[in-house]
């Protein structure tokens, strides 16, 4: 038998940490060689989430053991505090991938103006790469720093990518209204996710002010070959898991719904995570629940010439996690799919 | 003590129907005459919804009877069986006011087109007044025959309705992107609306295609002064009431953050029913829930000249049930918010 | 016109303290003078709940300030702090009515060994009445210090009253197996009610422990003549209102299913918040939300001579704001339904 | 590598249906062989539960097309139809495993009475056995026919098993509680689970009168050595998933929490898939849904001498297909977990 890929989490706790646990327990070629967590520092995970017992009782540690006992480290850490640890574990030699924001953005001055934080260590940057696999696989596979995307900029450049960087769709007026599940707004409690203030309400929030947007523009603008901006409005679901990006474009003048068809069919067709939906159907965030896939269904507007394309994900595994471990697998040279065949539950 | 107006509700036990009833149970000056319902005919209205056991135990007769008994008949019908009630309402002197579509499009082509359907007599089609109102007020008052707004076109013309009205955003590339509650979807089973498949799950649906399209661009096109067509996608929320509206429109060459606010507070300030929301808050559907309010927040995205407006409703109330009541009061000139001073519930 | 009551809230942004002035805002003979608030003084009860804006925009004074400028105030206040504030109402002679604990035992020993404080003047203890007035409503009328009975207090003394009063049950073994909505736990945010924690979820809590338990003992007691001790285990709905209470009691030999239907028609026939449904209905939580209903339904298990007595109440109303405005009206003689006639929705 | 089993579904599109083939494609040593419908013959899996497209695409087939295809049956079906096709299983010599209720009654009086149905093939009910691994491990493995219990009448069994074996409680009084997620309703809409209907609501239904209470006496009885009647109300909640029941039992004179501990530790504490909670926490339906597990958690109201015992499950797996895949394992001797080493997901 081979031997496993020994993976740490840093951030065991949080949301996006406990989900990764989660899913490495059901990977066949990776196993859990430590955790931490600095709220719970040693408690066990179980004690934590009573879901993990009998399955993960492993006690949370510090941040220094799990460099030291794994082969690869995420970091699902709050924005800011994962420069360091990339640092730390580029100089032991470890693979990192951190699930924050501070290694996604190209320009520092974009991230000074979104996060109010700097570069420390500028070589760091420009080695780590952007784990989208879909759109850039070939240059994550061997790389040891990954910053995996988050969850909008995820859902987003996914629906948009055939369209963009074909030239079907003009790259202004972009419109991303996006909904995601609480869970995405993390474990400590606040007063919008108190049950009773959240419960059958429905808002937007950050209105045209979400610092996903640098990063979503990012990517689209890299597919598109030149600068794009768009208008992006999440709102917050009252449910738990799930994003859905409904994402609006103008068709170019003369681009027919068959050029569209044909250029998601073929820049997705070989993609085991993205399920490109049959005409007639609607991407729902029911359907990849607990799982990495990425559902992706087009609609036309004949009336305004107007593309709809719409994506779901789960946003703790497509949109964190589950991602997460995909960028591990091209890291490590094992099956992309490799412990994420999961079968999302249909209730 | 005055004599108070008789209502008939035919098709009462609709969740429409239903909804007229409790608010006219509420009302000071009005009092349930008589009701019906096809599926229940015979059955106390409290046997079909038992939360007004004791307070509404009335029996559902036939829509005959409502008729003969009332002053004014509200119809919570499907489409297309609205012409003949509100002829013979016509015929024997009585209001009438219509929940349902048939009386809503001006234009019986665009009729045929969405609906399938014909008018009947085109002399009833001219009487009828389209009943929103903050939009149409001096229109209705006194009138015999209204066509109440469908929910998503009240949501919609009211977000956009200062903007439009005073020429600050492009008419074109409008996009309404719109969340629903489930009672939209009325009283009937469904697969869809099965509580197992819906809950946790969240999907547009009838993309681009909704039978709503026609009817808010008549509103939007009427004040615009000049056709409009926009781009109208529907989503269906796991929550029981609500519609919010985020609705995108490019800002006109010019126009400023400033210019927008003063249209709205000066069309609106004097509105009972419209919240116009302070700068930094976020209408919320949570907050108009049981209640006639419809609360709009703007927002700008600077970025690319785009104004962001969200409206929310309670689609039972301001956008069914309680705009026909506010559509009554207008017609038998008794106070405008009579029957209507509903503190939504916090929680 | 007759002058108005004037209510004081003190605690008015907690839920309780927030659900009381929106019924105070619909009650045709009472108005909210003052309100109080400690971790909101200065700021509008609207900007806490936007709910109510345009609708309550008064802002949170002192409790000194309430309690000036009311003729009866509400403390809505955590455990302990009641006891100053009825000693201050008492001295300006000021009606009183008390949403916490302080007051609903009568005895000290109980009320140490339960809340681990002590009555600090005993004359002021024997003055309180117990606020639950089907069950004790003489004893209300005309007293300037009311003890409001708690959510699960309210409604398992319901379901059980006509049969222990009777002598129709055994009154050891009783079991009530309670469910209460989010809303019984306040409006301060915590893991447990943190809405992705909560929800898809459902457990019991202080199972056996709940210091409800010697308050709905000491009402059976009273009703039964003996002291009775029972078993009480609340558990938590994903919803935000409602307490259901299933309660199981032996018949005693001999005991009819007659006996128990005609012993609750004649307690309950005339009380206008009680609900006992036709036999065949089942209460639901749902059809009292937002309403002063309590509902009743009896079941009989002929196999173990058990009757399993259910009652639903909302606990925000029944359990809590609308049962203290119910005593409001008792002790200022206005009508006992005043300003809680309200339809609850049927969805 | 070996063989895999070749597993069939009939009954494929309702809810236990489709969640044995999720559970099945995740078998390491099964796979689906073919899956029948009535209701969507010829239509892919996928159409249904479009959750499973790319990954069960299978076309529904006749019932035949499944007992020819496969080593072992499931049946999905409504009461009443599996005794043929367990005699045509049978014939075949097929492994047979039936989640309907038509094997699970050994007394056919009982199930006349309560279902309204005979035993077709008396020979055939005395081959099959009750498939609860935890409580008949020994009987399953080697057999062709298993019934395997409801839901229900899993929670309930395992909950008080070790006390009512060890003689530990009274076996009269015994009170069980019950609350089920919506799934337990099946597939079909109905109006009691259309979404608005449902949804922020919450009652008992078929109180003491349910299916599962001879079910759940015969388990019982067969453990204690002698009849037990016990009252069982069943509640339904508003999620997807889970069952809690909170069961009530006086301790018989003596009897230390103590012993109660000991006797559950050791008649559980090798079972993987029961956890026995640590004192002081409590069974929640959330940890363990989508998962085979059992969680227990015990409760002494020391007032009343009472047992509180609480198990939790989830109703489609522990109460229906993953305990049938249990049972499979058993019947064909590959490891009892395989297939169902499922982390529940925290959230």
């Amino acid at each position: 038998m081979e031997k496993k890929i020994k993976a740490g989490v840093v951030g065991a706790t949080g949301y996006a940490g406990a989900e990764l646990v989660r899913l490495l327990l059901g990977h066949p070629q990776a196993e859990v060689a430590a955790i931490s967590s600095v709220s719970f520092e040693g408690k066990a995970l179980s004690e934590v989430y009573p879901a993990y017992y009998h399955l993960c009782d492993l006690p949370c540690g510090t941040q220094e053991e799990v460099v030291d006992a794994s082969d690869v480290i995420f970091a699902a850490l709050p924005h800011g505090l994962s420069q360091d640890l990339a640092a730390e574990c580029a100089a032991k030699g470890k693979a990192f991938i951190d699930l924050g924001a501070d290694f996604r953005l190209k320009s520092e001055e974009e991230y000074k103006q979104w996060y109010g934080g700097e570069f420390k260590d500028k070589n760091l940057h420009e080695q780590a790469v952007y784990g989208l696999p879909e759109l850039f696989r070939s240059e994550i596979a061997g790389k040891r720093l990954v910053a995996n995307p988050g969850c909008y900029t995820t859902a987003v450049p996914l629906a948009l990518a055939p369209a963009v960087k074909n030239g079907l769709i003009e790259t202004s007026g972009i419109v991303a209204d996006c909904k995601s599940g609480v869970t995405g707004a993390g474990r400590k409690p606040t007063q919008n996710t108190h049950y009773p203030d959240l419960n059958e309400g429905f808002s937007a929030y950050k209105v045209a002010a979400h610092r996903h947007t640098p990063e979503m523009e990012q990517t689209i603008s890299r597919l598109a070959g030149t600068p794009v901006k768009l208008t992006f409005v999440p709102h917050l679901l009252p449910i738990n898991r799930g994003i859905l990006a409904t994402c609006y474009a103008k068709l170019r003048p003369g681009v027919s719904k068959e050029q569209i068809l044909q250029a998601y069919e073929a820049m997705y067709e070989k993609e085991y995570f993205i399920r490109l939906l049959p005409q007639g159907r609607v991407a729902d965030v029911k359907n990849v629940r607990y799982s990495n896939f990425c559902d992706i269904s087009l609609h036309f507007d004949s009336r305004t010439d107007t593309l709809v394309a719409i994506s779901a994900i789960d946003n703790m595994v497509k949109g964190a996690a589950g991602q997460a471990i995909q960028n591990m697998n091209l890291i490590f040279g094992v099956e992309e799919q490799a412990g994420l065949k999961i079968v999302p539950p249909a209730f």
